[in-house]
């Protein structure tokens, strides 16, 4: 950040900051994955969890595209929002003693860092068609399709039984 | 947090942690709006952040209301999830200097937030109706579909001139 100038200057930066944020975030999350993996007990969601894990880094791949498109060097920048609702996940899991209790608390987690993801791909997709670029707009798109799909999955695991096991 | 014992036993302890979970952050949330409207130029988002901050303090009295119908005492949690976004948010702002580009910023980071908000309350409702709890789930969906239709708001004002006034 500048010390005596303000770094984002027009539309162009707030778009690549925030590109730089999520790259931040993602790499985050295929970190955070594993450890959500080794936690769950529900067949199902362990499955969903390692499926995510390999989306995930297909997603990286697919910022990475987007920075080249864009012209500029792939790279993350701090991103307090992602850290803090991961160590707030690590935090509640910690907490939870019974294993169906801890499945639904996972996939609460999960949802907070889908809804995270959703909300940053939102904003990235309008703000790349308002910049002229379509192909960005269209590759960050695919991101966000997944995400909105697997917070659904996880509503639907959630709803069909891991409840219910824990109430 | 328990040192030798985990807090959260059963499915009523995590309902109950994530309802004082979302009680803090909603007074967060109050406490920095008013700094939101200052730094927004958009009379149409400045008159939104207006309006969700009166919403904000209805949503807060909601809470108190569960808390009571729940027999538990009304109280917050730390919560480093919107601690970190909010930190994130004031980071950025603190980054642009230009208006439209700021209102652009503002709206990304109130759509974060919202997403948050909306994660939380999603489990709410869904562990409340488990748990034999459908007066609880229903004053907690009141909630929900307020943040929701802010959040459609949101995108409303970014699509109908904010991103194109900056861009």
């Amino acid at each position: 950040m500048g010390l005596f100038t303000k770094d984002i200057q027009n539309m162009d930066d707030l778009f690549v900051h925030t590109l730089r944020d999520i790259y931040y975030a993602e790499n985050q999350i295929a970190k955070s994955l594993p450890d959500m993996i080794d936690k769950a007990t529900d067949t199902k969601l362990r499955q969903g969890f390692e499926k995510h894990l390999a989306e995930t880094k297909g997603q990286i791949q697919r910022l990475e595209k987007v920075f080249k498109m864009h012209g500029v060097e792939a790279g993350g920048v701090d991103c307090p929002a992602i850290d803090g609702i991961l160590e707030e996940a690590e935090e509640v899991s910690g907490e939870v003693e019974d294993k169906a209790v801890l499945d639904a608390a996972l996939i609460a987690s999960a949802q907070a860092v889908e809804h995270y993801e959703i909300t940053r791909y939102g904003s990235l997709v309008a703000w790349a068609k308002r910049l002229g670029r379509p192909d960005c707009a269209s590759v960050l798109q695919e991101n966000l399709d997944e995400e909105k799909a697997t917070d659904q999955k996880l509503t639907e695991l959630a709803e069909s039984g891991i409840n219910q096991k824990a109430a």
